[in-house]
């Protein structure tokens, strides 16, 4: 034990390292698979090589911008004395790794697509194999990467900061250390955004551009190779949907760890860790959901062609979960001492707690993680509910197709808006119970909960696009109905498990940004956010507006970049002789590039907003106008986020429902019916909605969090009132109680 | 001067009167106009049979509702030393009167329409006189109501709690002389509400149903006498555009009067009033607003056919609000004293002011008020550039109508989305600047200072549903082309009325309030409405919620109802044989009774989501709870409010701009087009959008801030540290300073 006591920290990392080594086994399980005949390999090489050319030009934008923010970063931290021009180096290793988990989680999922396509040819169980394989890998890559990368900067700046300097650890060396760490949040949140912004408008680009030529005006179906958009449209699943949400679940695992870490160093725990027990917490969670999600992963199988995928898939899914959660409650009782706990923040100068203050013990820290637990199910089972086939809401959309076109996006509209009610209910519960058990390192703590088992849920959330695209490539190479059928069948519960990882990822972003607003409040030295106040006020106001524009920009960026592909496919069909019989190839490549392109510039000014804005009015108006303005956009962004999310679901699986024919008024109606059509156009509205905007707010509202973070130090003005001293004044006070030394004052 | 400054209390319901008398004058003038040949009276007769028909059956369900909440709130008045069972009067009395102006409003819209038809035959300046003068009446009516009612029942109250009793103006006497008169807001909001909630399903309902079968399926213009439910369309603008509307710009002018006399009896002012002269400010304001609308009224004429009517409704609307201003400074002046002014909440128990308070004097006053008057007109410049013909975002919407429905609505909703920035901007930086020149009572008066003008600004909104109706009887009668074109003339400005009308509208209900918001801290007696706090923000993100459930039922009851609009068209074509060849007339009563129906079953649901939210949360969370409640649905409402309003008002100019043609890709498109036929789509989602939930929001964010500021003597827990009671512990404390009483612990 006394090894475990002394050494914990230096294992963290060791955590990750499992995971990568695993991941690395089945990576190469994935590759050797047998990748087809000829034309699928040419096919899939074009998708991987449209995937890779997206990838290149982001990172060639992105990298200037890493470069821009890290000199800036690095300039500030010399002038302030709370944070270090480290924090630079912290920086660019969170976006590089960012950046690299996503690059891992698209190889592999560009290999497994065309891998599954042809495991398909034998059984629903091999393909399953495949793809679930495949998405393992991004998992792995994912919390992996992030684990390692959070848990060896920790030990580096720890043992700068605190370790060598003899620091106190609840103190401001420990403040610096987490400081400086909150670089690699940035990074990594800051390159999220990019990513997911920007395949959400390459994906939507492509897909609503290739549907609105092809479907509609040359009568040809999804995926078919004549398209000259198709390809586009099978690499922007694995941009957007690989990419873009494995960079977003990256960021948020990140940062719920941060922000539990930061706001755990104000918690006095006489452990036997050095008293740093509340701060390793959040990431030992992290490291045994990462292992009990490999654990998980092995369940999911199936034996028989008319056996449920969903099942198999919930069978690891709850595997890793309930495994997580026993263990947890093992490890907050042994890492956590029989103390009351309180935040530093809320001691008085002259000894005692602030009024309406919280004590808490360890069993509150084990309920506030179940709190956590609770409401990312929850969340997850609303979403599947409001857009699930068969459920009133999406049957609702589909009555009302009956009527036309503007009946079927009412009521895509009323639904999405409806299906914030619930979900709402539950955060505002879950705020108030983790709150109640733990006071705010239990908010953060109930988060850190929820993405412990992130390598399961991402997982289960990158097979779905892999899947989508087996079924692209065995549409695009004429391959026998059987395999598109095992291909479909996989994309369908793809689809769901896409809507619930949506709902699962909207609950951790906002459970995550509420923890970050308590750091932030934390680490700026103030005391209240009072909306009382005018200029709180105002604040709110504008923070409420800034998810608006960014789904403004957002979904306009998608309708122009679509008038262009469009413009593009119908110059080909009408220049390029011979498409339609086959004889002549598209020029994918062409429509490749306006994507990327597209997407590259359209991606630039929604992430200069949620980037600049905290920045602008930290300084101008100080940190408790800024703080107004967070919580400005976390609500309003929470609530755009699922209304867009779940709108776009119910509309996609409203359409769907006519593929296998649906009653309305005792009248049956298939594709190309009438109210087919009017679903079509509601399932198109969705698209940018579900898959660009929707999911964009996530990264936002947590982006601008982590912004303001690491801006807190700066806006600190009344240090000898922080809490961020406090303990060193404290410590101090009891040698020369009379005279407090402060010497870090600005 | 003398005689002025004691009986200037009593002066204050003259204005109303005159505005009254003005009023009668102008209704028996338009009463008296040719009413036209046989078969236009006919027409009008049902229109004016179905808009009683709808207030009745209103009014019926609304007197159940007066009942139970009058006695509701005449019991816990009696439960509570702060207020008294008297407040129910109050309610009653806010409630009448707000139904008697709507009902005056729809009386004389329903004479004017087919007078103003009449009038279209010989000129346009003759139906501009004709229609222009109904909405004055309906203007006149409303603030003159406002201000008769009042002003009297506070000079009744005054008498009864402060004068009699020899009570302090700026202590408990005061306090609850305008707690109990806060019930007549009460009343007037929530009758508000409901017409307005009401009336807009109402009128969508029966326009969408209108259109999707007669325009759609039976291929007959709109407006067709053939048509079963145009008689039902004609009545919905009046109940919804005209009844609706100025009972919720009566709730207003009431509610932003009652909050700034709130928060006046906490300014200690030494004039020559008897010291209520803050009180007794924004009422003031308002006569002298009812005043400079007449006059402006009377600037509104034109000479020639070829005269621009927006030019003459412009000339008007700048010279009462331009004399209004004007004559404030004067106010201003001449009430308030040269003092420096501070709140009674900013007052230290030991004297001198709270860290961060504002002082103000009566320069900061006037400057507050321009501050209001520039920040509405601002709102309703914005609105209009969104929401016209001819600039960026409607050709944008124009453009995008080319590729299809999908792509029309993916361009209307990011209209929508974006037109909420400079908006927001605007009000933020008038919260800010108001506040920062006068403090809390700065953004109040500000707020009054903007609705001065409430009469001339309504004549001008109520002209444009007038006109409508005109063209309307026009076309069923099927009078000459001239006739037509001259209504349409006056329907097209009343387009763009009507969209910056709904830009004030928000604007005014935004600051309202805030200042109610203001004025519930005070009264409930918090110091903090700190979002730090879980509970706090667990109310934030509930309250942030509402508008969105609360815009999804109304959105999906007009659905709802439109759907049994079409069976019962559709119904009445295929069993009533000859209505085609106009040979049978339709039922046009069966629709009207539709519409009804569905409209007082619909908004029910809503209208207790805005009543009884707060009282729960309130009750069981307490008051700062319930303050972040409030501010929850105050910004999301507004951004709600904002967005789908103009999303609503953009895609409908961008549906007319094909009737005149519009040009994309350098080829023209018409009516009939594919392009147009995608525009209508958009038209018919933005209907509810614009005139259902769109404008609801107004009403639901200024009456759930006046439930709460009812409700907070009730919630107060700590009366010695309240500015309610601080006045009265100063006053004895100067008596016997040892020891304060404190008479009215609970």
């Amino acid at each position: 034990m006394d090894f475990l006591y002394t050494n914990l920290i230096y294992l963290i990392p060791v955590f990750g390292l499992i995971g990568i080594a695993v991941m690395a086994v089945k990576a190469a399980w994935v590759t050797k698979q047998d990748a087809g005949d000829g034309d699928m390999a040419q096919l899939a090489g074009y998708i991987a090589d449209g995937a890779m050319a997206f990838l290149r030009a982001e990172w060639k934008v992105l990298s200037y911008f890493v470069i821009v923010a890290g000199i800036l970063l690095a300039y500030s931290g010399t002038t302030v004395h709370t944070s270090s021009p480290v924090i630079a180096i912290s920086f660019i290793v969170g976006a590089f790794l960012s950046a690299f988990a996503g690059f891992l989680g698209m190889r592999i999922a560009t290999k497994a697509n065309v891998r599954t396509t042809q495991a398909a040819r034998t059984s629903l169980a091999q393909a399953l194999k495949v793809s679930f394989t495949g998405g393992t890998v991004m998992g792995l890559g994912v919390a992996g990467l992030a684990i390692i990368g959070l848990g060896s900067l920790f030990i580096v700046f720890f043992t700068i900061y605190v370790k060598n300097t003899g620091g106190d650890v609840n103190g401001e060396a420990m403040a610096k250390a987490l400081d400086v760490l909150a670089g690699f949040s940035l990074g990594a949140e800051s390159i999220a955004l990019f990513a997911r912004v920007g395949g959400g408008i390459y994906t939507k680009a492509a897909d609503v551009g290739a549907d609105l030529v092809g479907k509609v005006e040359a009568g040809i179906p999804e995926d078919d190779v004549r398209n000259p958009a198709t390809i586009a449209d099978n690499v922007g699943d694995n941009v957007g949907d690989v990419a873009g949400m494995g960079a977003d679940l990256f960021g948020s695992y990140v940062a719920t760890m941060l922000a539990t870490m930061v706001l755990g160093r104000e918690i006095v725990s006489h452990d036997s860790f050095g008293g740093i027990a509340p701060v390793l917490l959040p990431m030992v969670i992290a490291g045994l959901g990462l292992i009990f999600s490999i654990v998980g992963a092995s369940f999911v199988k199936i034996k028989s062609e008319t056996s449920s995928v969903q099942k198999a898939l919930n069978i690891g899914n709850w595997t890793s979960i309930i495994l997580t959660a026993i263990a947890t409650i093992f490890l907050v009782n042994w890492m956590l001492p029989n103390d009351t706990f309180h935040m530093l923040r809320d001691e008085l100068p002259g000894g005692g707690l602030k009024e309406g203050s919280l004590e808490f013990t360890k069993t509150g820290v084990i309920y506030s993680i179940m709190v956590g637990l609770v409401v990312g199910t929850l969340m997850s089972m609303i979403t599947e509910y409001y857009t699930a086939m068969g459920k009133r809401p999406v049957l609702g959309i589909i009555r009302q197709s009956s009527t036309g076109h503007a009946t079927n996006i009412i009521a895509g509209l009323a639904v999405g808006m409806e299906s914030t009610v619930l979900p709402i209910l539950v955060l505002a519960a879950g705020i108030y119970g983790s709150y109640h058990f733990a006071g705010l390192y239990g908010v953060a703590i109930a988060a850190a909960g929820m993405m412990s088992t992130t390598a399961m849920q991402l997982a289960i959330d990158a097979f779905g696009p892999i899947a989508d695209n087996a079924g692209g490539i065995a549409e695009m190479s004429r391959l026998p109905e059987e395999v598109r059928h095992r291909t479909d069948n996989l994309d369908a519960v793809g689809n769901t498990t896409a809507a619930t990882g949506k709902g699962f990822a909207i609950a951790s972003a906002a459970l995550t940004s509420l923890a970050l607003f308590a750091a932030f409040v934390g680490v700026a030295g103030i005391e209240h956010i009072d909306i009382y106040k005018a200029d709180v006020l105002a604040g709110l106001f504008v923070g409420g507006m800034i998810p608006f524009i960014f789904s403004a920009l957002c979904i306009s960026a998608v309708g122009r970049a679509a008038m262009a592909m469009v413009e593009e496919v119908r110059r080909q069909f009408r220049e390029i002789p011979g498409i339609m019989e086959y004889k002549a190839k598209p020029e994918y490549e062409k429509c490749v590039a306006i994507s990327t392109k597209a997407s590259i510039r359209e991606m630039v000014a929604p992430g200069l907003i949620a980037l600049i804005s905290p920045i602008i009015v930290g300084f101008i108006f100080g940190p408790e106008v800024l703080g107004g303005m967070l919580a400005g956009v976390t609500v309003s962004g929470v609530l755009m986020g699922i209304f867009q999310s779940n709108a776009g679901g119910a509309w996609d699986n409203a359409k769907k429902s006519f593929e296998k024919g649906v009653e309305i008024n005792g009248e049956m109606y298939y594709k190309k019916s009438e109210p087919h059509k009017a679903s079509v156009t509601g399932d198109t509205v969705g698209d940018p909605f579900k898959d660009t905007s929707g999911p964009s707010m996530n990264i936002l509202i947590k982006l601008m969090s982590i912004v303001s973070l690491v801006i807190a130090p700066h806006l600190h003005k009344d240090l000898n009132h922080s809490p961020r001293l406090q303990r060193e004044i404290h410590i101090q006070s009891m040698v020369m109680p009379a005279k407090p030394v402060v010497k870090n004052k600005i």
